[in-house]
């Protein structure tokens, strides 16, 4: 097994195959990269049986072949190279690849082992998506899902493809975060959860810069994503995503418009009093043409914040849970955000005033203040 | 107590006496920063006993005053206040401090109890220092000593001004580095063990945009450091620091004169391989025109690079503590360094061709390549 490649290709496919890569370490093979080298080109594999990374990348092979190594070592080394080729052979008697750029070698011993050789989804249900666009629908939705496991489904963000139109929705049930896009239609359906770290891992592995369609394939409980010289597949997560159409508030007693930027700012200054309490919670006082937020924690001290908004209904003072707040905050890029409410216990519809396709719900904490 | 000041002067003074916050939970106070409005100024004072910091700023005050606040909240507060101005006033009878900046507001509950305020040292002896060239001597000597606390002279670092050299020396004994540099001579000689924390957190609080003279006074086993607006008090480690001298090898078998960036690369990319080995160990062999520098490790593999160098003496293969090598890397800044070596078991010189006033000495590792 021999070949020559370009080193920024090859940092490039190591990188992202090894996102997949296992931290488990009583299965040793996972923590490896499969290397295989054929007629024109190099493929690298790495997966968890959750998710796997398919990188395939051009180069000057002159002898095909496999092996396993160390996906970590593979990951630094490549990082270190010093030239803009590298050369690659895998010495089977030794069970030793060489790794060398310019002046730099490197001996890597091999893992042993049969390598999980990743499937492509079989797939007779395939949609196409502008990855720019889907980009921002996995941003917008996963920050919103559970990081704990109790409860798998949760974990997952709820992909729904119907017609035209494919809708996101992730929830940790105190809040859920919607978001729809328009899809070319190909007749097919799809209904499925998949786990918000490979989106995310999807997500690190897009280009802004080099916006293509990917291609989703849907078969057997697992979605495979084809975009550019990488094909991700991910196992989906089993159960019956809530009905979040239940969960949106259709009615509301007060709304109140309010630029993005301040209060961004001004919930991120009243937050760090709160930031170390237990509740981590801040409340807000909607009256007359401004939004005051409070934050209070008895053995530190207060912080307060006046941000101007145009305010419509009745008044209140509502609590929630800061990270609830700050997260979607974060997340929007509109100028002004409108909030929905029904009083101090019922749950508030958040909108992006210029992207009627984005929905986040908050459940208040109870009133403290 | 009511004052107003510039904002950017605000988070400086807290910021630097910060760095004097005391982490120990057992003395609430020393987690404090003493803040003191008089007629024209106000100071802020901070210590854990063995480092002390007394930082002055012009304010507008109205009423002087004292109170104790919160470090660690003080810090946070005020870098994130959003004007240019800050009004400060505190309700003795709340126990509160009011913090206001634009429409930010904070309040924040005082500390209680008498603050240990800094005295400052009352010296008979003083010398005044340039600020640049001590804070290179600081970062040539200070990442030589020891970390770790069981023998305190070597955490600190020797300070021996005679006549008009200042001396600076640190050593885990392992390695050592030295330093010189000619000072305005004041007839007064001092030798002293500095805490290298405190010279650590002195380089961090000089700027290199504003070059000024520093004034270091020494009584009764403290030092004294004031520059621009700010005091730095220290305690001494007492005790006796090993003579250095005697550690100086005065002969040599080989010299190695290689550049120092291609060796700090080149031993960058090999250590990659060592660096989880339980003896961080690399080698250099040292033959011909060249350095060849190998690492090995029997569960992952091996790396080697080519340095050229202009070499003199004997051939040799000498081991090393990779990191005793890549410290003194980061800290030389000449285009070429100079080894002189005695075989492969004593110390090794290490200098910077360019400047004769660094010196570092480095013990071997047994050879096991």
């Amino acid at each position: 097994m021999k070949f020559k490649v370009d080193k920024k290709e090859f940092i490039e496919a190591i990188g992202i195959s090894a996102r997949a890569i296992s931290v488990k370490q009583n299965m040793p093979i996972l923590s490896g990269i499969y290397i295989n080298a054929y007629s024109n080109g190099v493929e690298f594999q790495a997966t968890d049986y959750e998710l796997g990374f398919i990188v395939r990348i051009e180069a000057d092979v002159e002898e095909a072949g496999e092996v396993i190594l160390s996906g970590k070592y593979l990951t630094e080394i490549s990082r270190k190279l010093p030239g803009d080729t590298v050369e690659f052979s895998y010495i089977e008697s030794e069970k030793t690849a060489h790794i060398s750029s310019d002046k730099s070698n490197y001996r890597l011993l091999s893992i042993d082992g049969t390598f999980p050789k990743i499937d492509r989804v079989d797939s007779s249900v395939s949609i196409s998506i502008k990855d720019g666009e889907f980009n921002n629908m996995i941003k917008r939705t996963t920050f919103a899902a559970a990081t704990d496991e109790i409860r798998p489904v949760f974990t997952g963000c709820f992909f729904d493809i119907n017609e035209n139109t494919l809708t996101m929705v992730a929830t940790n049930t105190h809040r859920l975060a919607l978001n729809k896009m328009t899809v070319d239609s190909t007749g097919n359906n799809i209904r499925a959860i998949i786990p918000a770290k490979a989106l995310n891992e999807l997500s690190r592995s897009l280009k802004e810069d080099e916006p293509t369609d990917i291609v989703i394939s849907y078969a057997n409980n697992q979605l495979g994503f084809a975009f550019r010289n990488i094909y991700m597949v991910t196992r989906l997560i089993e159960g019956e995503f809530p009905d979040y159409r239940r969960v949106i508030p259709t009615e509301h007693k007060t709304t109140a418009v309010v630029g993005r930027e301040a209060l961004s700012s001004a919930v991120d200054r009243v937050s760090l009093i709160s930031r170390y309490h237990e509740f981590h919670m801040i409340n807000f006082k909607i009256e007359n043409n401004f939004i005051h937020i409070l934050s209070l924690n008895s053995e530190i001290g207060k912080a307060e914040e006046d941000v101007a908004a145009e305010i419509e209904g009745d008044e209140l003072s509502i609590s929630f849970n800061v990270m609830y707040i700050a997260d979607v905050l974060k997340t929007m890029d509109g100028d002004k955000i409108k909030f929905s409410l029904n009083g101090e216990l019922s749950s508030v519809k958040v909108e992006d005033t210029e992207n009627p396709n984005f929905i986040y719900i908050v459940t208040p904490v109870r009133n403290q203040m």
